[in-house]
Parts: C-alpha cells; sequence; structure tokens
C-alpha cells in the first residue's frame, strides 16, 4: 500500500483563508500593492543600468487613485510591466513570488537590497478589500502587448487584450461592499502616510492646492492665485539612506518634525550605519524625556526597505532604547514570527548590541567633548541612562561614569567626582561614605536645611526611577550609602560616633518620653528622648531610609512585594537639649505638658508634611487663637 | 487572446507561508492538534449517538506527550480516525476543512455546535514548529486498516501501512531546530493551559505524583505512599457551559479561583446564555475594583467553543466591561479581521448591546432586592457604573437610578435622592441646587468643618473618575450643580444672597487689602475683603471649581487640553469681621500688620496643604520660638 505523492491545495478553499489570515490588517492591501508598484519600477531602472533596458526611462511615479461612484481604487506604475506569459506565471499561481526570480536571475550584478517584493502573497492582499481586482499591463519588451487579468475572488480568471499604451501595470481594485471605508480620501491619505511615507520612487495621490504669486493688483499689491500640484505624499530619500557627511544638523531636526509634528526638538541623535553581520540603517534620536516617560508616544519605527512596518518595536529593541524616538530600517528583521522566536533570534540581539553600544558611545562623546552641554541636558537623558544602567548590564559598563547627581547649588558631578566630594566631611564611623539626597526640596526644606548647618551636600534624586537607581548605585559600589534627607536625625543620618551630652537626667528623659507617648497616642510611631544640638528642632520626625525606598520602589514598580501593605513606621526624636522640652518639663500641670508636647510634635509633623484632617484644622484653630492672646 | 482558467497555487511555497504567515505566535500548533483531537473524539461521540457508530466508545481521552531525546510532540486520540483514502482527501489537499464537510452531511441531525475544527488549516500548523510530520491512524470503520502518512515539510508525503491496533489518531511532530523549546514540560503545560483547559474532552499529559494513606506505622500515625495519577489538564464541563439553575454560589466562586488563582472573591457575576440571533455563553464577574482600575490584570478571556482564543477583547466588548472578569465563549464572534472591521461588525454589535442590557439588569436587580448589600459593594462597583454612565449612553439610560453618592456620615443616596436630601438648605438664589463634594476629606477637613456650621451636606468623590462623572451629573441634571468644598468662601459656594454687614468701613476694608496684598506678594493670588462670620477664618483660601475641574480632568485624561498649563488662581478671602483682622488694623507699626497678616495667611496655606519649603520651615521655626514666649 505504501505510496508517494504530492500534496495539493485546493484554490477555491484559499481565498477565504487569505483574506482571514493573510493579514489582521486590512488596510496593509495599499502597502503591498504600491510597494510591488515601486519594485516594478525599481526594477526597470535596474534593467536599464545594466544595459539591459534601452528605452526611455520617462517619469516612473507610481500614482495612487479612487472613484467613489465605480467604488474603484487604482495603483498605477510605470514600471518593468508584464507580458501575457508572465501574468500566467506570476500571478496565476499563488506565491510564486516574481521577486525571488528577478533577484535570483541578477544577484551577481547589482544591489538586490533595492527590490522590496519578499513578501510574496502581497499581491493577493488585495482580495482582503475587493471582489474583482483588474490588471492592465504592458511590458517594457520590445514589441509587447497589452495584456489584461481579471478575476473576481473566485478561482476562475480571464486573460484578454490589454488597453495600456504605456510600459507598466495599473491594478484595479473593484472595492467589497465591507470595505467600503477604502472609498475616502483621508483614509487612503493616512495609510499611504503610514506605510509608504519614505518609499524610494515617488508617489502620487490625487491633487492638493496652492497659492502661488500672480502679478500686482491696483494697488500694487501682490495677487495670489491657486494653482493644482501634484500631491506626491512620499520622500524618497529620507535621511537614513543618506550618508552622515552630507547632512547637517538642520536636516536631522527637519526629519525628526516629519516624524514627529508637535514635539520639541529632540536633545541629539545617532545615525546608524551597518552592513555586516547585518544590514541595518536608521536615525535615533534622544527626545526631551522629562519626568512623565510613561506617558511616551512617540515611538521609535521600524521599516524594512523603506517601507513601514510597524512602531511596536518592543521585541526587537531592548526596553530602556525604547524611550529613543527615530527610525530603524533593516531587512534582516524578522517580521511577523513569535516572540520567544525573536528573543532569541541572533540577528535580533546583534542588532541590539550593537544600538546599545552606539548609544553608550555617544553618550560619552557628548560626555568628553562637552561636558557643559551634557551637564545642561542631563535633566532630559538622566532616567534613560539611568533606566539604561539599571536594566542592561553591558550598558551600565559602559555608562557607569557617564551617569551624574546634582546637588543642591545645582552642581553637577560624576558618581566618582561625588564620592570624592563629600568624603571628608560625609564619611560615618563605618568608613561608609554616606551620600544624602531629597526627592523634594520643598516637602523636605526643612530636613535639608538642618543638614546645611552641619555643612552637608545634599543631592535631588527625584524621579520614579530614583529609588530604583539609588540601589543600583548601592550594589555598585562598596562602601557607599545613600540616605534620604530625612531618614533619621542629623547625628544619626551620618554617624560619626560623637556623644553628646544630655542637659536632662536619665529619669527626666523617661519622664518626657511619657508625655510625648501621652500626647501623640499611636503605636506605630516609636519615641527616643536623645541629647541633640540646642538648634536642632524640639521634635523631629523621621522615615527609616529602607522601609521607606522599598514602599518606593514598589510605587514604582519593581521592588518586593511585601513591603506595601506593612505600616510605616515613624520614628520620634525628641531632642532632649531643647529649650522647648525643659519648658514642657516645668510645665506646672500635665495638661499643660500635654499641650506644649503636642504642639511641638503637630510642628514636627507639619515638617514631614504630615500634618492632616482634624489634627491640622484643630492646630490652624488653635494657632488663630494664640495669635489673638 | 482571450482565455480563461484557474488560478493555482505552487505547492512548494505555501509551506514557507504556512510558517511565516499563519499565527504569529507558533504556540498555536499545540491548540490546533489538540483542538483536532478533540474535534475527532466528539465526531465519534456523535456518530454513536446517531447509531452509526455501534462499537464501543471506551476512553475518549486525548494524549499529549513529548520525548526529549527522539525530539518528538505525539497527540494521540481514540476518536474516528482515518483511512488511507480520507488522509489522501482531508490531509494531501491543504484548505480542504474535514470539518466543514462533516457539518454539512449531518447539519441537521445533531448539534453541529461541537465540532471545532473550523480553523481549516489547522492541521497544517504543525509545521511551524515541525520538521517532520507522522500520521498513524485507524479508522472506526469496520475493516479498516491502520494507515501512516509521513511529510517532511517540503510538499512531498509518503503513505504506508499504519501500526496503529485501535481505533483514533496519532500526531508525531519531530519537532526542527529551531523550535527545541518547545520540549519541555513547562512549555507545554503553559500552553495547554492557555489554550485546553476547557475543552470538552479529558486531556492528558504526562503523570503527577499524589500522597495516599497506605496503612498504619508502628506508632499507629498513618503512612502515606506516593501514587501517580493521569494528569489531566482540563475541566470538560465548565460552568458556562452548564445551566444556572444547576450551578451554587460556592461554583461560581470556586470557577473564578480557576481562572485567577491570586485574586479576591468577586462581589457578584452574570450568567451569559444566548442563542439567538447569535450564540454566546459566559459567566461575568464583577471583581473588586478599588480605586487602582488602571492597573487591571485579570482580563476576560474569549473562548470560541470551549478553545481559548484570546485575552484581548477590546475590540469585542464596550471600554467599561472591561474592567469585568470572567469567560465569553461564543463562535460568532469573527477571529482574525481588522480592527475597524470587527468595531462595525453587526454580530459584535449586537453582543455588545446585549452584554450592556444583562450588566445593567444584574445591577438593578441588585439595588431592588438588596439595597443596603448594594450600598456596601458601591465602593467597588462604582467606579464601572460612572465609567459605564459616562462612555455608554444606553447603559445611562439603564444606570442612571442606580448610581449612589455618600455623604460625610457614611449614608447612601441615589441622586434624584440626594437633589430631594439637600433642596431644601443647598439652594442657591437662582434656584439651583448646589451638592458640595470632597476629594480628600483629610485635605480638606477645614472647609468640611466649616460646611458642617452651615449644616450643610458634603459627599465624598474621591476617584480619578469622579472629576468626569461630576461633569456628566451636570449635564444630566438640570438645575444641579456641585462644588468642591473650597471652591469658594462659605456663603459664596452656595450663593443665597443674604448680604452680610461689614464692621470695617470701606476704606478701613480698602487698606487692609493692601495689607494682605503685601504681606502675600503674588500676582497670582487675588485679595477681597468681606464680611464674612465672625467664627469663619480670618482667610480663607479657595480654588475655583470650574478650572480646578477642568485641570483634575485633564490629569486623568480627558477633558479640553488647554487647561493643563494654566497657573491656577489662588482667591484670598480676608474676613472683614474676624477678630484677627481687627488687630491687623489697629497694629502700631506697618512690619507688626504684615507679620500679622503674613501669620494669617500662612494658617490659611495650611489649611489648603499649600504651605510648603521655606515658607513651612519659616513658620514652624516662627512657631517654635512663639511657643517659648
Amino acid at each position: 500500500m505504501a505510496e508517494k505523492g504530492t500534496i495539493s491545495i485546493h484554490t477555491e478553499n484559499i481565498f477565504p483563508i487569505i483574506k482571514k489570515f493573510l493579514y489582521s490588517d486590512h488596510e496593509i492591501f495599499l502597502r503591498e500593492l504600491v510597494s510591488n508598484a515601486v519594485d516594478a519600477s525599481q526594477k526597470i531602472k535596474q534593467l536599464a543600468s545594466l544595459g539591459e533596458y534601452s528605452g526611455e526611462l520617462g517619469d516612473l511615479t507610481v500614482e495612487v487613485s479612487f472613484d467613489e461612484k465605480k467604488k474603484t481604487i487604482t495603483i498605477s506604475d510605470n514600471g518593468i510591466g508584464m507580458t501575457e506569459e508572465e501574468i500566467k506565471k506570476y500571478i496565476n499561481q499563488i506565491a510564486f513570488s516574481g521577486a525571488t526570480e528577478f533577484v535570483e536571475k541578477y544577484k551577481d550584478k547589482a544591489d538586490n537590497q533595492q527590490i522590496i517584493g519578499h513578501f510574496g502573497l502581497g499581491f493577493y492582499s488585495a482580495f482582503m478589500v475587493a471582489k474583482k481586482v483588474e490588471i492592465n499591463t504592458l511590458s517594457h519588451q520590445e514589441g509587447a502587448e497589452s495584456a489584461k487579468w481579471i478575476c473576481t475572488g473566485e478561482t476562475d480568471f480571464e486573460i484578454k487584450k490589454g488597453t495600456r499604451k504605456k510600459r507598466g501595470t495599473d491594478i484595479i481594485l473593484h472595492i467589497a461592499d465591507d470595505s467600503e471605508e477604502f472609498l475616502n480620501e483621508h483614509r487612503l491619505q493616512g495609510i499611504l502616510d503610514k506605510y509608504s511615507k519614505f518609499l524610494p520612487i515617488p508617489i502620487k495621490f490625487g491633487q492638493k492646492e496652492e497659492q502661488v504669486e500672480d502679478g500686482k493688483d491696483k494697488d500694487d499689491k501682490p495677487k495670489y492665485k491657486t494653482v493644482k500640484k501634484d500631491n506626491i505624499i512620499n520622500d524618497t530619500d529620507p535621511i537614513w539612506t543618506k550618508s552622515p557627511s552630507e547632512l547637517k544638523d538642520q536636516d536631522y531636526l527637519d526629519f525628526y518634525k516629519t516624524l514627529y509634528p508637535f514635539s520639541d526638538d529632540p536633545l541629539f541623535w545617532i545615525h546608524l550605519n551597518v552592513d555586516y553581520p547585518f544590514n541595518l540603517t536608521g536615525v535615533l534620536y534622544f527626545p526631551k524625556l522629562k519626568k512623565d516617560f510613561d506617558l511616551q508616544k512617540n515611538k521609535i519605527q521600524l521599516y524594512s526597505r523603506q517601507v513601514f512596518i510597524t512602531d511596536e518595536v518592543k521585541d526587537i529593541v531592548p526596553e530602556f532604547l525604547q524611550l529613543l524616538h527615530g527610525v530603524i530600517d533593516s531587512p534582516d528583521i524578522p517580521l511577523n514570527v513569535s516572540r520567544s522566536y525573536l528573543q532569541s533570534d541572533s540577528n535580533v540581539k546583534k542588532i541590539n548590541g550593537y544600538i546599545t553600544k552606539k548609544v553608550a558611545d555617544k553618550l560619552a562623546e557628548l560626555f568628553k567633548n562637552d561636558r557643559k552641554g551634557y551637564e545642561e541636558k542631563w535633566e532630559d537623558i538622566g532616567v534613560f541612562v539611568k533606566y539604561g544602567m539599571i536594566s542592561e548590564e553591558k550598558f551600565d559598563e559602559k555608562a557607569k561614569d557617564l551617569a551624574l547627581v546634582k546637588n543642591m547649588d545645582g552642581k553637577h558631578f560624576t558618581i566618582e567626582e561625588y564620592k570624592k566630594h563629600i568624603e571628608a566631611n560625609q564619611t560615618n564611623k563605618d568608613k561608609n561614605v554616606v551620600a544624602l539626597y531629597t526627592t523634594n526640596k520643598d516637602k523636605q526644606h526643612g530636613y535639608i536645611d538642618t543638614a546645611k548647618k552641619r555643612s552637608y551636600d545634599v543631592i535631588e534624586l527625584t524621579g520614579p526611577i530614583d529609588p530604583h537607581f539609588i540601589n543600583h548605585l548601592e550594589q555598585k559600589h562598596e562602601k557607599f550609602q545613600l540616605q534620604r534627607v530625612d531618614a533619621d536625625v542629623i547625628d544619626k543620618l551620618i554617624d560619626k560616633d560623637e556623644k553628646k551630652e544630655s542637659v536632662l537626667s536619665e529619669k527626666e528623659q523617661e519622664s518626657l518620653k511619657e508625655v510625648f507617648e501621652k500626647a501623640i497616642n499611636n503605636k506605630n510611631n516609636s519615641v527616643a528622648v536623645q541629647p541633640m544640638a540646642t538648634d536642632d528642632m524640639p521634635v523631629t520626625i523621621t522615615l527609616p531610609e529602607f522601609m521607606r525606598r522599598m514602599k518606593d520602589m514598589q510605587a514604582t514598580g519593581g521592588g518586593p512585594m511585601m513591603f506595601g501593605d506593612m505600616p510605616m513606621t515613624l520614628s520620634v526624636a525628641v531632642n532632649a537639649n531643647h529649650a522647648m522640652t525643659k519648658k514642657i518639663l516645668e510645665a506646672d500641670t500635665d495638661d499643660a505638658k500635654q499641650k506644649l508636647a503636642k504642639q511641638a510634635y503637630d510642628l514636627a509633623l507639619l515638617s514631614q508634611g504630615m500634618l492632616e484632617g482634624k489634627d491640622l484644622t484643630d492646630f490652624v484653630n488653635r494657632s488663630v487663637e494664640l495669635s489673638l492672646a
């Protein structure tokens, strides 16, 4: 019973499948047909340059038009054209890609990278939107006759004499009832703008009106008339196809505006150009990111030989690089395959590595050649650099000396520079260099003030990524700690083991603690009476660094899960050496003691921005009364 | 030259296209093959029930297994099987869907909804991951012989005598080098869990170990032994296939846990079941939403005849319903087609309308039958109801009497009830009923206190959706306004046109205004001296409702764009009748006047939570000094 054979395909079943499976987005039909038209035009140029076509090339503009009444969309090119035999060979046999054979034939002769038509089934995407498709074509070959092919979306076709007088091809789509949305100028313009904006052959879509000067009127003022001009929708030579040496800064800025019309100018850019071991060109821009980097709308656009493919590059470009803007063009990125496959694809890995390196090199160059300019841009690029350092070990290696911190005087330092800057005054008893930071210079103003009194330096780390960045720094640098200015009382924040004398006896301290515990009446707060400077605050409320940082990390995603729901413990430090605490101890009645302690505690809460609700209203009313006394 | 013909497909070109285009996610091959196996098993059951198969049905469990060394994955069923002729007919001719013919043949005889294999090309998805595919099968037909089909991913196949002794089919995939990721227990288990968890025929994947009691040890304690059991990965009768009358609450809760193992119990649920004009079953759950509804992770899962299709339902279910959890099973939702098409698909529209109505009905039923329970759930369902009312006119019509507001005493009202509740005391001179709300009862405590002194009611509207909801209410209800408690001084918040006498002359008021303007020294603040109650605050800072609300709306997305960057104007109302303002006017020196005015202004800023930075530090230091005086 053994038998061998060949699998066959029932063609009558393939059309519904093409319609259903080929592309989930039906608008792709226009990308495919316009790309085919461009392809045919590129081919005739190539044949001419090889001496295999000796006729006039003429105007190679591809034209897209539509007729709302006839319900047709037409794509016309002046390209290579087809003979009847070629139609039979290339069109009647689905998935026989003409481009494949062409590239095969001429593979050693010319730059085949220009041939787009590697999509194979592209032409048949016409049937996603059309109930009838006509091809009217005249081959470039000498003596060729025009041929017309008609197919109604069943598998029967008809070939007859065509009517085309000039070399090239018209594809006429008779749009199906469920696809009439495409018989609309704005819809078509939108699709062309999306996919075909940078194709290498001019694409004309209708006309546009322009005002031009037309002599003077009787008052000698210029008159204008309306002139209709061809509406060419594409830029055939986008900057990424050119050599950087041909381009000025303004060219890059102009191109950025073309991509993202409503955006601020980018800070700087990188021109990508590599032939081996993969093929990739492109321009990546560093945008002004500010802090709302989550609300990223301008995405990197991925092209394959100047045809737009997608702006969902999340499986192709490392996450931190997705904060960049711009264009990547590569025929070597596999399309339409599974994510897990993409992530393990060796070309994709190499592309990732290449882009990461180029970005780090660009930053290093800016840092080295223009430190001042680099510092000015830090606010915008900082998020990006920090994100890269945290998430990509290889980027961290290159960028670790490029990360800056800014102190309250507005001065920038690299991490190594900053450690040197503070080590004399900010090394603790365990020989750790302790950097102090604020996440909000307004809300933590009182604490910053106190640190300044000790001549301590304070840096600003205010972004949502900073809790993660702080952790990263502590992991990478030995004997280096970071503490928020309100993480402890000033003497413990950088603990130099300098003992302060207390003016209060131990018994007095104990009694003071009881007064405060009663006045505060909150079990989550831990009260400690300790000797501090007489000009420190009477009461200081601090938030332990570790717990607070873990909660901050969790709030922005990441970080261990268990801290979110734990109550935040407040440390209440009562200054044993302050005049007010003395006054509290000496007050006549318990009630008077409580009142004063409560006032001191409320003022500490106020400094920490934690006095709210009824407590705040009471405090304000009490203060109004006091001011009337 | 006219000629007619039939389009043909070059089969040698179709395999690369299947691999590239069929599904972007290669793991789908397992969904397809397991669904085919289930299909074959359903068919034999169906034939038996029609009396067309008289043999034993036996165990119909489908088995999935893999061999890491041989690099194979095998899917075996005890279903209908195939003869050599059937292989030639159904397998060798791509896109000839066996199911289509079967359904056609038996269409009037049985419940054809059970036949899954409507994917057509399903079997060929095997070639996305396999370099060689074998079919070893024995038909259910009497006297049938086993047949084996082998294909190496080229288009040549071989058929020979098979080795299968029992009715059914084995599909053996020889996995390609680039797909070895699938030769992994966890990977396969994961794919089966995702797509096949609720298929109607048991699916076995390997074995699992279980501990069972095995007599007693010498101390009479139970002994345990490890027993291997078949690992059945699916629930063949998920609750959505059953009738609600068969089900208890606990069944719904258990099923919820199966879908979302780490989630809190849902609040309630809706069992969907409709046959006409479309076919749809499912269970939708109302989760505990709280306020972080943006961080939604549990998604509605879409099935087609118990096969998981996707959890991206955004083009199928109205946006606000996507906050729900659960399962929808419908063979009538078109898969893999473009978004714009889906949105205009009439079945999808009807399904939307049906679900929206069912959800509104369920809410109305709860509200009517258990008002107290409904109120208790309001915190969780409120976001959902409000979102629905704002975004879907049809839902708003049904739900407008189901939306609640909660006042500071914790009492709930419908909008109409609330209007009645407040209209006696809170109608202004223009006959508008004015509702007062707070977005944060701690931060706006002082203002709420002031409103309470007038016996005004205050409701809480604290969610990010509430600024939009407030706008919606004002548009839908005539003569109804909402004002945040700090939108104006209390007499203007609900302006009853009651004139208050000022104890200050106009000249004194003018002079007071100058003192404050100088003390405040901020052009964005507008200072007005006005007669207020003597027990109102000396200074009140208010944020005009309209501007503030527009900014709030913009912060959560939506709302007009132009307000975001405009500076917020503070209205500073100085109480002409307060003892403190009198004291300011009577102070000896300009300096003393300024100091007192500044203190009154700082206290007003404190009440509004706006005293920060150096101003706050200065205020705290000043207060410490005062307390020592």
